[in-house]
Formats: C-alpha cells, structure tokens, sequence
C-alpha cells in the first residue's frame, strides 16, 4: 500500500471495521484500524464505492458471500423481519482449509455429514456488518453451518418472516431486477431450486426463491463454488472492475456438470 | 387384520387421520378410516397408549422420526413458540428411494447437495399431526429437505424461538429427563454436535441442542441412520415393544464408523 | 457423407473392421463395409493417416484410448513379449453412461468398488486391432474393467514381460521420444504414479512407467479423463487436425484439483 | 511371552522369517528372532500348525490376507505358472491408516484414483513367503497398489497362467473344496464377480474366478473388508480357534448393505 500498489485482500483481515467484535469471535487481534477504514468490502454485485478509485479490497469469505448475495434484495427493500433471519449453511469438505486433520480425513467424512460451529462461526460478524450497514434495523442472525461429504461447493438455505409480500411474483421481480446486470447471479425459475454442481468450477451464485403462505415465511437458496466465486475468482472479478475492465474477464468458465 | 394376526405397518397408508389433508399432500386417496382410526402411530419413545393392546401401528417415516423426536420435549413442554419452528432437514441418497433414476444416478448425486421439495415434502403432515396431538397451539411448520451425497443417514437441524428458557441447563435437564428411560436416544454433551456416520448401521437417534441468548432462539440437532431407527428396526422396536419383550431385543448394534 | 460433409463418429459404429468379430462381441450387427473400409481411427497421437484428406473419423472408445496410447510406444518397438499383455482398467461410474440403473444407482456404488465384464469387454476387439495392426506378432490380451466410486477417470495399470530391455531409463526415453510433439501426453518422471484427478476436466493423458528387474516385467499406468479425452475432446482435437488447426484449439483447459 | 500369556500380534512385527528381506523392504530393524521362530502366520483358513499348541500368533497383513486366500489353492496344487503372477490391488482408503496427511484428505482423494507404492509395498516379502513355503517353484510376484475413494474394502484382482487346466469347472471345484469348511470364505458363482460392498462390515472373503481359454490364463478376484477380516476380527477368528471355539464366535456380521 505504501509503495502505491493496489491491493486485494483474500484474507479476513481488512473484512471487518468493528475491532472489538473482530477479538471476540476471532480470538486474535484485528487489524490495523487505518487501512480497516478505507478498506472496500468487495462483494462485487454490490459495491457501494467506486471501485476504480479504490487503493484496498477485502475479499468476502465464502459463506459471506453466498447468504449477501441471498439476502440483499431482501434486506435492502424492507421485505423481512430483520431479526427472523436464519442460515442453515453448508459446505464441502474443502470449506474446511487445505490442512490435514483427523476432521478432513477420507475416513472420517466419506458417508458423513457434520454440524459444526452452530452460532460461533467466524463468519457471523461479517455477515451482521453487512446487513446492518444495508439496513439499520438488522441485527443478529441465527447461522450454522454443515460439512457435506464431497469437495467443493457451498449451499446456504435461509428463512426469514415477510412483513409485506403479495405474492410470491413481486419477489422475483425484485431479485430479477436487482441482479439484471449481474452477469454472475442467476435467479432459477419459480419452483426450481440449484444444486452445488450446477456451479461446480464457475464463478457463478445461484439464488432460488419460495414463499410459504401458510407460514408467511419466505425461504431463500444460494449456492456457489467456494473455490471460486468466494476465493480467488471474486478478487480477479473485483480486479477486473478496480482496472475498468469487463468483470467477466477470463472468468466465463461453464459449470462441470457432471 | 380380519385373521386376528397383529400388523406393524411400515408403509405410509395408515399414519395420518385426516384423509383430505393426505390426500392434498400425497395426491392419491387416503386409507380406510376404519383401519385408521385403530391404528397406533408408533414413535416407540412417545407411545400414548398400551401398545401390547394394540392391533395395528402405523411405523413414523423417516423424517418424522428425527424431526419429533427432536421436537417433542419441547413442544410437549411449552418452550418454543409453536409458530416459530423452522426445520432443515438432510438425507442421504437411500432417502430417495430404491429406484433408479436421474436423480439417484451416480454422476449426479456425487460430489454434489441438492436441494428438493421446499415445504412440500409429504412428510408435512405426519409431522404437523403428532405436533398439534401434543400441543393444541401447533400449527404449521416450515419444512425443507436436501439431498447429500452419501449412502444412510438424516440430520434434522431445527430452529425455534424460545418463550420462557432461563438457561442452556434447563434444556439439557429437559432433555436428559425426558430421554432417561429411552436406551435409543442419545442426549449429547453441551457444545457436541452428532455427525451421521456416528449412528451408521444403529437404531440409534442423537440429539443435540443450541441456545443463542443474542437470538432468544434454540437450535437442535437430530440424527438418525434412516435405514434402521425409521425403517425396520423401528418396527422391530415396535413389535419387541408390542410382545412385550425388552426393546433392544436383536437391535444392539453398535454403529459402524468409520 | 453422401453429401460430402466430413465426418467425425463418436459412436462405435465405424471403429472396427471385422465385422464377425464385431458381431461376436457386441452381439449386434456391424456397421456398413463401405464406410467401415474408409473410416481413420482417430486415436490422433498415432494416426496413420493424413487426416486433412479424411472423410471419416472413427472415434476411438474411453478404454481403448487409454491403453494404447499407454502400449503404442512398446508394441510398435517390440519391447515386450506380445502375448503377455494384461490390462487391469478402472472406469469412474460416468463411463457406464448416462442411463439409470441399479449399477449406477448412488446408494450402490457409493463408498463400493465393483468388477464386471471380465474378459468380455466390448473394447477388447478395438484394443486387439490396432495392436495387431501395429504388431503382427500381438495376439488376445487380457483385459478386466472396474467400477470405481467417483463420476469421471479411467485409470489403465497394464503389465507385460519385457524381451530386451537394458534400464529403465531406456524406456523413459523411448516414451518421450514418441510423445515429444504430442501436448496432451504427459510422460511423468521415474517414481511418480498418476491419480485421476490430475488431468480432471481436460484432454490430457498421463502415463508412468515401472521396470521390475525381480520379475522382468514393464508395467504401465495411463490415466484420462473418460468424458474428456475420450470422447468429444478427442472428437475435438481430430477435428482440429482434420481441418488444419492446432490441435489445441478450444482445449487447453488447466486440470480442475481439487 | 515371558508371564506365560498366548499373544496374537496384529502388528508387522512377527510377520517374516527372513530378517534381511524384512530390513530391505521396510528399511527399519526386525524383530527378534527368537519370537519370530516360534510365531505362527494366522491366516486362519490355512493353518499348518495346531493353533491351540500356539503361544505366539503373527496376524497376517490386510494385502496379505485377501492375495493368500485367493492363491493358495492353485499355489498349493501347482495349477500356474508360478512366476506368471500379477497382482493388482486396490484399497479402500482406511487402509492408508488413520493419521492425518495430505493424501488422505478428503479433498484429495474424493472423486479420485491413485496408484502407489509399484512393486514396492512391504506386504511384497509377506505375500511371497507364504507363496515359497507353499509351494517351492513360487517367486517373485509383481505386486501393485491403488487408493479408491472409498472408507472400507480391499479388492485384489490376480492373474496367472495356466499350466495344466481342462476347463473352468475343475478350478471352481477346487475352490469349493478347497474351502468347504471354511465358514468365512464364499466361492462366488460362475460368471459372478464381487464387489466390496457385498462383505462390507464383516469377516467374510468372497473369491471369483474366471478363465480366459483365448490367453490360457486365471483371472482370480478376492474381496475383503480391510477393516475386519484382515485386521481385528481375523485375531478373534485366530484366538477362538487357539481357544478351541467355533471360529465364528461373535463374527456371524452380515455385510451392511447399501
């Protein structure tokens, strides 16, 4: 930064502004406050910044970026109770880091599927940070997350209440219209709903949409490839829009299916 | 039935009461009410009757068996909000069935997590039927369920907010209490989360459970080896059950991991 | 053809030329005499043929490619006893087709490994045809083929007696000699064994080579993967050469690992 | 030894008689040789010695296990060409232990096929003693090894020439005599070939056998689950016989399937 350079940060360190929430869930000092601030959060579809302008990008993680991309339309727009939210995540193994340990041996997670880490995701507080930044009324969600026995791959089913939906055609209007230009969002027709290998090796996030009337709650699916579109292919996405480039950019890889 | 012989039913024909409402969820007409109304439906944990008096039971489906056993202490105890209940509900591949198909194939289902059936899966309404016998403010829940790609095993992760919980203690009393003479159920420690693999091959079920004070919401966990616990061993269960014979008669196994 | 369209057949229609052989083993009828006689068979690494003045390509099969890209360099140099070659194929569950079944039924191949048609292969006569094409002195093979529990990857591990043979780096230079010009054969160094997924999603194919000096025996690894190389990629690369581009073009997709 | 108690050694230690091979293949000291003199090499189906005389049992190796029981009876009987044999293994990746490393990550070998250890596997010298005390003519064999993505099971598919055979019926024949007393052992059809699921959890091997009259050679299949007959309940079925009890007590597992 110093010398001038553009920097993308893949890391969690310049994700979060609240330094204080940073130790508590992280257990570890965070960082430092004077590039935190000008830190961009780069979740792509939804920048708030000119990008162009930009000396610093955070990175999202990768459940981050799956639930805001869900969530945004929603939250943005008043369309739920903003402390209904709950996000039953999952992912796949390689979620877990590139370690070898007793938790990501062949043996222990073939045939296998594990809850971990319910309520105290490291993921959380940037998750909330978010929300709250895009609607002060948001606070704490309900967020856990699950490890499914293949490689790649996350899937997060979210629920919340809605306050004022008609029917379930204005939701996907809204989600239609908020992600027109997103060449990387795609919402799946009424009543279909995306698996992890409809995405496998892209940077593509898939969002599905339901609304249950006799609940009146709606419940909302996004599913992206952790390797990609949270990791290395998010920062060459922001990379190519920080230098006015298109952001699809050697970034239009079509899904391995199967 | 007519030859007097005893009969545990393991398919869905005589689980549910109200025939219109199973006929709305199933599409095909329901039972005979004469059959129906005998019938015994047999969470082998939560029987409401002498089961050694009785001539038909009608053995729970798979998802029923984790979801209410999970449930049951809290909704029979008025904890939760009854409106509240969330349920995200996974299955391994045998779930689907023993049929070939598209969907069961090989090539799609590994390395892969779909989601299916988003609150209209028919197990809605055995469900929502033991729910409301047990607690009259029970209404409808929300209800999802994914596919993952292994063999066995059902994980039911459940949310609801809490309406009257002093501390975590007082659920895990709940708990232990209600399951102490239950040899099936396993009541894991606080802060333990189950994994599938850990009742592989067993009739066992665990049961885990959550509460977030940031949320006043508690989460549980339910697991069970959906080849066993719902399927014939239940009915084995039932029928060591019925004939008066200890419940664990040819059914001590221990799960297969890894 | 008829119209004077080139033609490249990824079906197995046209790849044989004895049609009793080829009824015997496929127990149907075989393909028409007159395009049989005209047809190139596309295994491009060693085409025989100047493939720009070729009407028709004959594709050459998932196993069949594999292995004799494997034994090509050793049979066409008589470096092994002809009538001792055993071939021991693993195919991942995409290489028994898309169509479902109890085989390729999730719940029966997961965490499984399966062994059928042994010595009854229907790729057993397209293997004996160019190796007796190449060498007259090749005969039968033995030949078994295996199911692995995973959705691509055909692995060949081959064995033969060497005739006069002085080290093992002879054999080293004899494979990169004859795979000098070829890009999608990689010849990996002494010591190093392939893995499927190392060439997962691309059209290339390793090969490893071992000498026994206790038992005077070459054995042979060759690695692809089978909805790539094998089939519209190698389709791909014929057609790149029929027409007088690089072979290359539109495939040189990086390896998708993990 | 010393306190008078019989020792069933599962470990590698009082495998081999021959110190040097030992040291060779496993590059670390052998074990006493004392101990090693009086052992006795436990593949229960085949013992030489009067096990309840035994004081000192070397548990035979998961390779070992399946590879011996397939080969004895045409070993012993001098039905093959004793140098002709090829032995091409494949594991379930339990069988590369249960610590933690880069190779058995789940990210690593899900969806995945690898070959190892060519001709260099420290089973090699524990395979061949048995074969050279069996039967004087026998060598070295060529031994190869290969990780599927798959917790349980060892399949060894082996070939060998025929010396002196008349057709297919004498072999199953020899098989079933060989083994009619042998509770754990199943001869399979003709025609029929195993897969690792079929013995999955449980102490049974299942052997195929096949002939090839066009290349005069056996194709021999053995399956095992390494979890249990080579390993812990392979030392039970030795201790009940050293015991003078049915060698079945407490193994009668039937294979978990699917």
């Amino acid at each position: 930064m110093n010398a001038g350079v553009k920097v993308i940060d893949i890391s969690v360190y310049d994700r979060r502004k609240a330094t204080q929430t940073d130790e508590k869930w992280y257990n570890k000092q965070s960082g430092n406050m004077h590039w935190l601030n000008e830190a961009v959060y780069g979740l792509t579809e939804w920048l708030e910044t000119d990008l162009q302008a930009a000396r610093l990008i955070a990175n999202p993680g990768c459940f981050p970026t799956a639930v805001l991309l869900g969530l945004a339309p929603l939250i943005k727009n008043n369309m739920i109770d903003e402390h209904s939210i709950i996000i039953d995540a999952k992912t796949g193994v390689s979620g877990a880091g590139r370690n070898a340990s007793q938790t990501t041996h062949f043996s222990e997670m073939n045939d296998n599927l594990k809850i971990y880490k319910v309520n105290q995701h490291q993921h959380i507080p940037e998750i909330e940070q978010s929300l709250t930044e895009w609607n002060s009324n948001a606070g704490a969600v309900t967020f856990s997350t699950h490890l499914v026995p293949m490689t790649r791959g996350i899937m997060a089913t979210m629920y919340a209440d809605a306050t004022d939906i008609e029917n379930i055609d204005q939701l996907f209007n809204l989600y239609k219209d908020s992600y027109q230009d997103s060449y990387f969002v795609r919402i799946k027709e009424k009543g279909k709903f995306p698996s992890t290998k409809e995405v496998y090796g892209s940077n593509i996030c898939d969002i599905s949409l339901q609304y249950d009337e006799r609940t009146n709650r709606i419940m909302l699916v996004s599913s992206i490839d952790n390797l990609r579109k949270s990791a290395a292919w998010q920062a060459l996405q922001n990379m190519n829009t920080m230098f006015g480039m298109d952001e699809k950019t050697g970034l239009e890889f079509v899904p391995l299916y199967p």
